[in-house]
């Protein structure tokens, strides 16, 4: 497992109203406090935002913006989990699962019959 | 560095068209080869059915459909990283940057103000 | 009412499996009968192709692309409205209202705030 | 042609601020003057909420969450058609060529194969 993931799955959990967190100090514990739809939202901006640093990056060359746009993507997606009381590592076995059962490619590959 | 990010990014890598991976056989060889517009389409999507699903999991009490979803943007979001030979590892660093210079969430804060 | 929309609903509306659209034979009865995450996946996917065919236009400055995305955004959320009995005449009395209000973009600005 | 679209597409043109609109009254200037990308964002986020609304709508039975947040769409693609100096007139335009040309569902349907 990610020791990143890890931690960043620590602090989303500790960032909890139910946990301490205070909605007037952390970003997180906001979001959490709006609930479902204000995360929802977050997630459609920033894979919009990951798609326009995708775009930006054949015109300027800087991939730097499409790895802060991903990262922003996957972190808000760790908090919708946090959200649903999931964690990133179970994302990962389900990634391993598929690996394990059929190769993540053909799994996909299946899919887009 | 997560075991399951490290193979999936290898496995991704090998299915480049220019590492023999066959668009024929293979769902992410022919995403390289459509290129970068039909990895981004495949990023919005997966995102919109991530939220469809999250909206599902709390009228029917599902979570493993917001799970499995999340998994498939992370997957697709990671051949968006192998089109522009990015890594997982890469989003992981730039995470775990921002939790080191102030903590992750904070640095989400200030962003947010 | 602008005559294009009406013929749209009035086409749309045509469609529907109940007044004996085929789905064998046409597109939007497939989707009436795929369901509402089948459309939504539409317009999520539709909002992402509009995103970049923006992003297209200033680097080849062909701004037809621009219109043809925008136009299956529109056409898809046609679809989404006739799917709940709504039609595209609603929206339009909806952005009437606002601005019959207070000026739309006032509305709006409220709302930002 | 819809009186309120062709209404719309006059006040947007007149928050421009090459045509006297002040971003610090006007929300569509500010956004005109955020240029793009800020345009394109609420694009991703507007679609992502009409979503959002569509699945509450089977939910809670009310349809107008689904209207508002046609509108809010509709309302910010015109704002990129100005943004790019088109009109919704051209969107029209668009749609009833290809109607014109062989029937929008026909169009569509050979799209998708």
């Amino acid at each position: 497992m990610s020791e990143t993931l890890k931690r960043l799955a620590d602090v989303l959990e500790s960032r909890k109203p139910a946990n301490g967190g205070d909605p007037e100090k952390s970003y997180v514990a906001k979001l959490f406090v709006k609930g479902d739809d204000a995360i929802l939202k977050k997630i459609g901006e920033e894979a919009t935002e990951l798609v326009m640093a995708a775009k930006d990056a054949r015109v300027d060359g800087d991939k730097s913006h499409v790895l802060y746009e991903c990262a922003d993507l996957w972190f808000h997606t760790a908090v919708l989990l946090a959200q649903f009381d999931l964690k990133p590592q179970d994302v990962l076995n389900e990634l391993a699962r598929r690996e394990g059962i059929s190769g993540i490619d053909e799994k996909m590959s299946r899919k887009a019959d």
